[in-house]
């Protein structure tokens, strides 16, 4: 008889996103007049830039010539992408990556979520709480529920998960961090790459939006601490860094010095086992995706790339400012697109979420969507127009007023 | 200590079509002037038709402005592009199929890969071999590499599977097949429809070539048969019927009536199962793709595609034609793109493909690495160009005039 994974069983019943959608689509139909200020979802509203358009249309006539169409692409991305990948996000850098370190995928998420499918189920997980629902969840259904180690992110830590008293097989870092925005120093990183090689640990270092950090002095790949190299393995992705979010393109660095246990005492090499499983269980990203990809590393697509991460970084600017003044603590919004609020005594995140939705129009994340240490929290997203923003801003800040 | 999965240690080294593409590399390095006719893996070489250019165009355009731009999209597929699959290739042959019965994904070997998540681990399952690799190769990495009922495709029971004696969980269907080009007949189907009924099996059916299939009375669809919509699961593709390997787009069929032991003996609902997999594991299909594949249902995409259909049958025609005329044993090529070829006698299947890549410079699939019913057939592939596939069985002819 066909049975399914039972996992599943033990996973809450709403993805937070499709609740929070469900939320604003009743308040829309039972008040059609009101705007809806969208400061919820991590989703990019700016246009793609036009580089990466520009490469969109030569791309699309590619596949409609029969001398330059391309069908099947190598399942771990063409050449022509992680080459200028490696290039520009590490070798200019310092940092040691080669293009057959990079894995082209559909979307961190994916990542993410599919990276499990190489590791033995009785793992010990290290999670942070709050996270980003994704890590969580994927762990669930691989049957860690019992297993996995919370790690509080609270004012008092400054939002940083500290490394744990006791070993851990698999640990999830989020830096700059969603939902809270916080960044990792170098310091924070070095102590968690220290524990992994002492504990023999892999480190998944979800480096999404890493290009929000600003200031010289913080880290933007975990490759970038000694000994990572043998304990880590490190997303990215265009989505935030150049609005790819409806396109799909992201990349997984794996390096080919690291090595793992193959659940039967010997030590094979990592790469290997995701690229098994990406030639066996995926198909590349899309031709188009990739050839945009490559333009964001043109002259031109990194000028466009840098405005729109800086109209962003406006935008948080303004809520991490507007919320500070009004005497709300909020963290993240500097080197990150999330700002994070302590809500007003009284409300949980839920209720703080309906009454921001009721009274202005304003959808944000309520923070116990992202685990228990989220609640007393909400998350407001940059990725929102300026004038959304603004309007937003300044309709919580005349509620104080009053 | 950081462990990885076990089962990958049960695979075999090589995928397939890494295997053949070395060689042909190595070949073409040893013999630059040798021109390679490749008539080897299933990728369509034809440009797309100008229906999807013209939509692929204007949907970069969309994601130019700022007024027209889309993010994120729903991870089950845009509504614009499930309602015209709906319409046009469940409900215009009188097939019940809803819109939001339809998953749109990156790929019907993701789809047919990832399947396996939300299924128990202890199942048993029935493979036909020959196979397409994906599916034995998942489920070895699953970890039932020791309850794979495999069932053998012969020249003896016209290369279609015939249901076992014994009671099994998980059925892989594929039809028209790949590697065999074999289409299963409504009477057959109907066998293994109720053959899932009786044993509460589910079948997942592949229906990757469906476009293929021009005899009136031959079923598309499993959901023809009478009673599948409580035992099976349907995956369609772009890739072969629009020619989109390059650009990612397929779609998987759950209708909601299907049911499924939870693995703790409550019943539900599959579709959820599924719905809950993609929207923690996968973040939609490129924006573009789905407008491409939305495109393909217009009046001139669907006479395009049918064009481009018509173009590769051509070419099936011709090598099955050749084939048989020079005395070997043939099946598929008429309801198929691949034509399965029995090989003469002296030859492994991988001493045939030296064979005919060394002295002709012809590339095909050998059978062995389908499965070891494989072993004395070889795959040819209708989707080259007409001239490749022309000069390609001249050279086969007059080898054989000599």
């Amino acid at each position: 008889m066909i049975k399914a994974n039972k996992y599943y069983g033990d996973l809450e019943k709403s993805y937070l996103f499709s609740e929070i959608a469900a939320r604003v689509r009743r308040h829309s139909e039972a008040n059609p007049e009101q705007e809806i200020l969208r400061l919820g979802i991590g989703d990019v509203t700016l246009p793609l830039a036009p580089a990466v358009i520009a490469a969109l249309h030569e791309a699309v006539d590619d596949l409609a010539s029969a001398e330059r169409f391309y069908g099947y692409g190598p399942e771990q991305g063409y050449p022509f992408l992680r080459e200028v990948i490696a290039e520009n996000d590490y070798r200019a850098r310092g940092i040691d990556v080669s293009a057959d370190e990079i894995f082209i995928s559909d979307g961190a998420k994916s990542d993410t979520g599919n990276f499990g499918d190489i590791l033995a189920g009785d793992l010990t997980v290290a999670i942070a709480d709050p996270v980003y629902p994704v890590y969580r969840d994927t762990n669930i259904m691989f049957g860690r529920k019992d297993s996995m180690i919370m790690l509080p992110c609270t004012a008092e830590n400054g939002y940083t998960p500290s490394v744990p008293d006791q070993p851990c097989d698999l640990i999830y870092l989020c830096s700059p961090n969603n939902p809270t925005g916080a960044v990792m120093s170098r310091a924070d990183l070095r102590d968690w790459v220290d524990y992994a090689l002492a504990n023999q640990s892999l480190i998944l270092f979800d480096a999404a939006y890493e290009s929000f950090i600003s200031d010289a002095d913080l880290v933007k790949s975990i490759f970038e601490i000694p000994g990572a190299e043998h304990c880590a393995v490190e997303f990215r992705s265009f989505s935030k860094s150049a609005g790819f979010t409806g396109l799909r393109c992201a990349y997984t660095i794996i390096k080919k010095i690291t090595l793992i246990n193959d659940g039967n005492g010997k030590m094979v090499p990592l790469h290997d086992l995701w690229l098994r499983r990406q030639t066996t269980r995926f198909n590349g990203a899309s031709y188009l995706s990739q050839r945009a990809a490559a333009a964001v590393y043109t002259p031109e697509g990194k000028k466009e790339a840098t405005a729109a991460i800086q109209y962003y970084k406006r935008n948080a600017e303004h809520i991490r400012s507007t919320l500070s003044n009004l005497g709300m603590a909020v963290t993240g919004g500097d080197n990150s697109p999330y700002v994070w609020a302590r809500i007003p005594e009284g409300y949980t995140s839920w209720e703080y979420f309906d009454y921001l939705l009721k009274n202005f129009g304003i959808v944000v994340t309520p923070g116990s969507g992202f685990g228990s240490c989220g609640e007393g929290y909400v998350r407001f997203s940059a990725f929102g127009a300026w004038e959304t923003c603004r309007k937003a801003m300044a309709l919580i800040s005349k509620s104080r007023d009053q």
